[in-house]
C-alpha cells in the first residue's frame, strides 16, 4: 500500500504529515470511519458517512466534503493501491488549533484516508470463533461519544489490550448501570431459544453499520433479532453470542472469561446471521454492478 | 511564539509535522500535561512528569526521556520564544500505528513541546469569578481514563463548549453515580462553613497538580481542606465555590447556572486558598534562585 490521501492530496503514506497542532492529535477532536471494501467497492459508505456527518456535528467540526466527493477520494485510494479485500479508514478532526502556536490552515478540518488489505485471518476465525472477556472498564452510555467513532478511543483500546494481555480476543463492556453495551471494537449479540437480542444504542451500544444492517433485515430472513437491554444474567444463559462490526461480519463468541458459551462451539443461529451478513454484502456488490 | 520541540528537534512551528498515523491522532492514544511557566521558570514540573508517567504506564507507552531531558528540553522551548508567563503543553503519543500504512517509525513515542503567553485575562477574572453550569455529561469516575490526561479528551472539550454555548465559563461534571466530580478543565472546591471539601480521585477528579499541593498545604496556612465525596446538596448549600489548575491556579466560581453561590462574589476563604497557591508558586521560584 502506498498511496494514502490526504486533505484531497494523494501522497506516499511517509509524506502524509499533519501539523503537530492538529486537534486530532492533541485533544481527540475527530470522528472516523472503517469501511469495508470487497471486490474493490465500498461497501454501506451511505451509512458510514452519514454516521460520520452526525459524529462531526456532535463534535461541531465544520465538514467540507460533501458524500460523493468524498466517495470519489475513498476510491481513488482503493485503485491507486489496486486493493480487492481491504479496510478503508476515513479520519476526519478539527485541524490545527489557536491557544498553542498553529501552523496556518486554522479552522479547516483535517481529512485523513488510508486503506489496508483485509486482515486474512478473520475466515478462519469464524470457523473456531474467539474467546471473549468481561472487560473491568464500563461504558459510560449517557456521554454523547458513546454514540459515535471518536478519535477519542483509549477507553476501547485500553479494554482490548486489557484482554489481549488476558490470552483473549475481545473485551465485552458493561455499562456503567452494569447492563451488557457492546464488546471494544464490535457490536454484541445474544442468542436464547432462537431469539437474538443486542442492546440498544441508549444502552452504549455504538450504532454499528452491520448492527444496523442486521436489525433491519433479519426478519426477511426468517431470524428473530430485536433489541433489548441484556443483563449479565443474560449473557449468562446464552445459547449462543456473537460480535459483529465491518471487518468481522459476524464472529462467534465461544467462551467469556473460562465459561464455554453453550457447547464452545459457533452456533446454527450465529451462522444464520452471518448468512444474512454475507447476503447484504453480495447485495450492496450486486447494486455496483448495476 | 516561534520555536517548537518535536522528537527533540527544536523548529519553527510550520515545520513540526507528525505522520498523519500517529497514534495519537488516530486513536488519542497517547497524554499530555500543561505546566505553567512564570519568571521564564516550569513550576511544579516534577509533580506533572510524575503524572505524565503515570498516564503513559497506564496506556502502556514506553517512554524515551527521562525528567532530566525532558526538563531541558522544556526549558529549551521556553528559553528559545523568550517566553516569562507561560503556558507550556507537554504531549506524549504511541507514534506512528501499524494496521494502517506507517510512515516509518514504528514503535517510537511522539513527544511534542509548544508553549504560548500565559492568558493575560486570568488576574480580572479571578476579581469578578466566574460562572459555571451543571454538565448533562457525566464523568465515568470508574473508567481508566477519569484519573489521568489523556488525548482522548473530547469529552471534556464536549463539556466546555456546551458551558460555552449555553453563556457560562466553565461546566461542572458528576460522575455516573451522580455526585460532583470535577471541572471539565479544573478540579472544583466547595466550601461551606470554613471547611473546603473536593471530591476524590476515586470519584471522578483528574488528580491536579494545584489541588494536590493545596491538600498538602493548605494546613500549613490554617485553612481546613479535605478531600470528601459531594453531592449536588453539597453545591447548592456551599457557600463558596471555586475551581483550580495549572493555569488558573484558584479561580472563584460565583454562580452555579442561575443560582448564585452566596451572594455572588468571590468570598474569603476562595481568597485564602488563593493565596496558598501563590504562595506556593513563590516557593517554587524561590528554589530555582538557590
Amino acid at each position: 500500500v502506498s498511496i494514502v490521501c490526504l486533505n484531497g492530496e494523494f501522497l506516499a503514506p511517509e509524506s502524509a504529515r499533519i501539523a503537530a497542532t492538529d486537534a486530532g492529535f492533541l485533544l481527540g477532536d475527530g470522528a472516523f470511519e472503517t469501511i469495508r471494501v470487497e471486490e474493490g467497492q465500498l461497501l454501506f459508505h451511505r451509512e458510514h458517512f452519514a454516521r460520520l456527518d452526525r459524529a462531526l456535528r456532535v463534535l461541531e467540526i465544520p465538514t467540507h466534503h460533501g458524500p460523493e466527493e468524498l466517495l470519489a477520494m475513498c476510491q481513488q485510494v482503493i485503485d491507486a493501491n489496486e486493493l480487492n479485500l481491504a479496510r478503508l479508514r476515513v479520519t476526519v478532526s478539527r485541524g490545527p488549533v489557536r491557544g498553542l502556536p498553529a501552523a496556518g490552515g486554522e479552522g479547516e478540518a483535517t481529512l485523513f484516508i488510508a486503506a489496508t488489505p483485509m486482515d486474512p485471518g478473520i475466515r478462519a476465525r469464524r470457523e473456531q470463533g474467539i474467546r471473549a472477556v468481561l472487560s473491568n472498564i464500563a461504558r459510560n452510555h449517557r456521554s454523547p461519544l458513546a454514540s459515535i467513532k471518536s478519535l477519542s478511543y483509549a477507553e476501547s483500546l485500553l479494554a482490548r489490550r486489557e484482554a489481549v494481555r488476558l490470552g483473549f480476543d475481545e473485551a465485552l463492556l458493561l455499562n456503567t448501570d452494569g447492563r451488557l453495551a457492546e464488546a471494544a471494537m464490535a457490536n454484541v449479540f445474544v442468542v436464547r431459544e432462537g431469539i437474538v437480542q443486542t442492546p440498544p444504542v441508549r444502552e452504549g451500544a455504538l450504532p454499528g453499520i452491520i448492527r444496523g444492517a442486521l436489525l433491519r433485515h433479519a426478519g426477511d430472513c426468517g431470524l428473530r433479532l430485536e433489541e433489548a437491554p441484556l443483563h449479565l444474567s443474560d449473557l449468562v444463559a446464552a445459547d449462543e453470542v456473537a460480535v459483529t462490526n465491518t471487518m468481522l461480519l459476524v464472529m462467534p463468541v465461544v467462551a467469556v472469561g473460562e465459561r464455554l458459551v453453550g457447547d464452545g462451539r459457533p452456533g446454527p443461529v450465529t451462522r444464520g446471521l452471518l448468512g444474512v451478513a454475507e447476503e447484504l454484502v453480495a447485495a450492496q456488490l450486486s447494486a455496483y454492478e448495476d
